[in-house]
């Protein structure tokens, strides 16, 4: 039985526990924050469910908490090295780095390495859009694709992400893995034990599968064919290669290497949008572009064309109110490290008096 | 019978015509240049078969030949406005703007409005990649691509394009439509009487289809289903709503409207290698990464991994040496230009002297 949370005390109690863990406040704040804002948008593989890998690599020693930060600046090109702090954190430096050279440029490229597992790029991308800056988000990870013609994982699937500001409409977000499907979707099938489809993977000889355990042993495969190759691969150029972080099998992958730093690598694009025309105008056009394609005619079946954010939007709204439900596993993890740290979780649990009436069926989700 | 042409004396032809036609000299330059580059390296729908398009337009009135296109510096950000100058000239002079701009601030982001179909982006991307910069150009396009869940065009295939500066191997250079398949694979299917596979596209109900014709009058696919549309729409947000170009039905088919100028619009983002580490670094660490990919153990039936931008590379080489095969409907077209023109296309086949030898059938597509 899943369990509904309330979003800001699911963020309190994160926060709590990676103070605990030994972050820094304000650090502790924005990975609680970069969580839960994954569960509450309905990207649930990027959501607290990654509290228990973060936690364990802070106990391990796998993460730095001493040395500072560097910051490389070169008018609108800054290279950061996050020297192996927690990925969140690491991200939310570069999106600030990001912002402010763009505001003072017009435009501005940030590279990052040495930093680790960031979570959603749309956390970050929320922030840029609020600064009017259309800004491009991309990162490596730790291998799970082909090459095209390969047949074990090379790769990682390579987040490409992408914001821009709307007036009346939520804003343009997308972001998404350069797999078929997020490697979240195979985990997720292979607990429910779940047959997957055919496109989405192989097994570790290089054999399409629909069984998702051996999809799991194998290789998740990149979107489009040799098109998501070819982008997955140029993410990593950006990120790795030109940065000077890991890139290919140098991208340790964080449940399986506990010697080495994962080395991730991420790489920024600001745009201001002022320096091509009134925000205002902007907007305008923006939400004359999307009136235009959601008045489309649609397919057989298709109630509404959606623009990419629209249904994350949505949830964010709906589970603010409605609360984040956490499956058993994710709960008992989360428990157990409330324990660990003293710090009750069941704080965290939506109240009787802030149920909002979704039938009896659904009431059954609340203590 | 495809016969075969020399490259550099079909790109003198073509700069003839273009020339004759009332183009600037250097206008007509790029022109030829940038459509015969794209024949040599194998990507023929945007080779000298369009050269009949672009002069029939000229012809008509619907391309500027005389208002100067006009700059707004401001930083490493620039408008261009194209004021419906010939695409590859607009595209050509956006990326010398690029580079220039790159190489003063480190990073530069350059939109243009104003503008005409401007053929591949690869064409652009190997003048970038000489400089040692790593360059994204994408560029809108006219109505071809249903967003996800309608049913009749509304995007382009918005092409995505990277280019990446490699050492011992040939670039890394990542040119493609966010379509399922370019749009020209289903002419030529038509031209050729073949059925195309069913996930290409819909006919104009929005029904899956394999009969090309139907195709045609429907629309093509984006690839990767939503993702796709996302990225195409990205890209007209970033080429059209943003720089002040058209965007979706904003753009227009250079071969149905012969009132209004197209107003394309591209974008084009420039990263000096440099600015982040030695280029010889940078080289060493992409050689590294192509070995690597390179090395991993095959599929079944797969003789080479290949690298983005590899298939191109020797495609350009052989094509050097062995000519151009241009299909009788092309030389045709081309012939009729050279007749109006007085310019004679005889002078551009392959000679008898420079034939190599590949085995007697191939000496027939040699007058």
């Amino acid at each position: 039985m899943n369990r509904r949370f309330h979003w800001k005390r699911l963020e309190t109690f994160c926060e709590k526990l990676f103070t605990k863990a030994g972050l820094p406040e304000n650090d502790a704040k924005i990975v609680a924050e970069s969580l839960v804002q994954a569960d509450l948008q309905g990207t649930d593989s990027h959501g607290v469910v990654r509290a228990d890998i973060y936690l364990r690599r802070i106990q391990a020693g796998m993460i730095n908490r001493d040395e500072e930060m560097e910051v490389h600046y070169d008018g609108p090109v800054i290279l950061l090295d996050g020297k192996n702090h927690i990925g969140s954190v690491v991200g939310n430096r570069a999106l600030e780095l990001a912002i402010e050279a763009t505001k003072q440029h017009g435009t501005a490229s940030v590279g990052v390495k040495g930093s680790n597992h960031f979570g959603t790029c749309s956390y970050f991308l929320q922030k840029a859009i609020k600064e009017n800056i259309i800004m491009i988000i991309v990162s490596n990870a730790s291998q799970t694709m082909p090459p095209t013609g390969g047949i074990r994982p090379f790769l990682g699937t390579n987040p490409l992400s992408i914001g821009a500001p709307a007036g009346r409409y939520a804003p343009f977000i997308l972001d998404m893995a350069t797999s078929v499907v997020a490697r979240g979707k195979i985990i997720s099938a292979a607990q429910k034990g779940k047959s997957i489809p055919k496109e989405w993977a192989i097994d570790k000889f290089g054999n399409p599968t629909t069984v998702a355990e051996d999809a799991l042993e194998g290789s998740v495969l990149p979107m489009a064919g040799p098109k998501g190759y070819a982008i997955s691969m140029f993410i990593d150029i950006l990120s790795g290669v030109l940065t000077g972080a890991g890139f290919g099998r140098y991208v340790n992958n964080m449940y399986e290497n506990w010697e080495d730093p994962q080395n991730v690598g991420h790489f920024y694009i600001g745009i201001e949008i002022s320096k091509f025309m009134p925000i205002e105008e902007f907007k305008n056009r923006i939400d004359q572009y999307f009136d235009e394609i959601k008045r489309e005619p649609k397919a057989p079946n298709v109630e509404e064309i959606l623009i990419p954010g629209e249904i994350e939007h949505r949830c964010r709204i709906k589970k603010m109110t409605h609360g984040i439900e956490l499956p058993p596993k994710v709960e008992d993890e989360l428990k157990r490290w409330g324990e660990y740290y003293e710090i009750d979780i069941h704080d965290a649990l939506l109240r009787t008096d802030e149920i909002v009436d979704e039938g009896e069926e659904s009431k059954n989700a609340f203590r």
